[in-house]
């Protein structure tokens, strides 16, 4: 497999279903469809939705409409989560991606609101992705492990730690939860619409913790949190030699994981890939 | 019936399910989790959950763990929808009901977040109540209603209109969605979670309709948006006369849909009421 030519083949067919959903939403007034869908076609790796997709065909699921629902949610949540937190109340972030931010485009009360609509969205999507199938259990599971993944006991704990940490013992807490709940829920959910084995969801999951880990401290090391001066990092606490041994010990366990699943040529490249980018 | 006895019996039992709920809430840092609680518990008619459940009741469903976790999710987007709009990028205001606003007490930041935990716990409620169903259909399209009515296409975007409106053609769409859309929701769902006819789910829907744009202008006449003076509202439009006028025969074709509906004495009661309420 080329990895890069496959990811950039994924990553054009998810842009596709982005724009497709972008362009049939329905929002009022415009100031609101433009701040919701300027935050959803701003580009990024599409890391999450590619991640579920994944789980769903390595474990023998089909990617069809709800799937790709799924898939279109998480985006949905990740990318409110961005603009929340590049509001001023939070990282007071002016720039991402090299675009101006959502409130600096559009003003603080369209971002704080369009991030509420992603949100309202993302769950709007789930349950038309469960209204499709006939049998929904596994469905509603998916659903259950992403709003817990992503609420006050995950994601949105993980960035109420970061604001309020005064101790490295937070580390653990902010990067497994901040990046990792949502990484793993991503995963988690593919592996429930796919109706694999007990097993082997407990092993992608396992998989998604040390994955969303590792992610975290390979930003660190490219210094991507260097503006932000009072937050509390691993490559502060470690520095550049201890972070990137953390690094290489969680992706080696990580692949170790990968190795007893089946089908995880493409998790395998992107992991290695991942861990060694550059931007 | 005694109306105001069994509405605070009512409001009683629900304010009890709460206090439940929010003390086995799992959030993390602990500021996250008094914000949360605070916006929770901070009193309120909890209007919308306690006609979630008398739709429940009427249409002849039961009352049971699905339907409270339905209610409290409802509660829950009312309740971030409040913490949002006082924030100061938007309406600014610094007391509800006599107490500080989440933002004052804890900050702009556990603001935001505080309510962003509110939202994704909403869902997670209705993904549960959903679980816990055998037969799933009714309750998904229940979580389907109440999604569309809080995001974009619903509460958020009344409330994004508000903030952006110019004209008084805009009052209309405000209303019956910045307040009118919950409200719809709420009793929609009930509607669906006790599995009644379309007819009957229909003609409560249309209530809830009329009930949520009088409920506003009863607001109005309270003079309850009277600090936000660069709000359009009805009663400046319309002045108090218009105002009034438009109350009661909005409240007289309310109570007419309910007359054509069994076991309707309830809502009947509580429409009356609250068309004619100080407070």
């Amino acid at each position: 497999m080329n990895f890069t030519e496959e990811y950039s083949k994924r990553l054009n067919e998810f842009e596709g279903y982005l724009r497709q959903f972008a362009s049939e939403l329905v929002t009022y007034p415009e100031m609101l469809y433009n701040a919701v869908s300027y935050g959803l076609l701003s580009g990024g790796k599409r890391l999450r939705p590619l991640l579920l997709l994944e789980a769903v065909r390595m474990f023998g699921g089909v990617v069809d409409a709800s799937a790709v629902n799924f898939a279109l949610a998480i985006e949905c949540i990740h990318t409110y989560s961005l603009i929340h937190d590049d509001l001023p109340c939070m990282d007071n972030d002016d720039f991402r991606r090299g675009q101006p931010t959502c409130h600096k485009k559009f003003g603080e009360a369209a971002a704080v609101l369009a991030g509420d609509t992603l949100l309202n969205l993302a769950y709007e999507l789930i349950f038309s992705a469960i209204a499709l199938r006939d049998r929904q259990e596994n469905y509603v599971r998916a659903g259950i492990a992403i709003a817990a993944a992503a609420g006050g006991n995950g994601m949105v704990g993980g960035q109420a730690c970061e604001l309020a940490a005064e101790s490295e013992q937070s580390i653990d807490y902010i990067y497994s939860h901040k990046t990792g709940a949502l990484i793993r829920a991503a995963l988690k959910a593919g592996a429930l619409i796919a109706n694999t084995s007990r097993e082997n969801a407990e092993k992608i999951e396992k998989f998604g913790e040390l994955f969303g880990y590792c992610f975290q401290l390979r930003d660190d090391l490219l210094d991507k949190g260097g503006e932000d001066e009072g937050k509390i990092t691993y490559l502060q606490a470690h520095g550049e030699e201890g972070t990137a041994a953390a690094l290489k010990s969680k992706t080696v366990e990580a692949l170790e994981i990968l190795a007893t699943v089946e089908n995880a040529e493409f998790l395998t490249e992107l992991t290695a890939n991942f861990m060694e980018r550059e931007a």
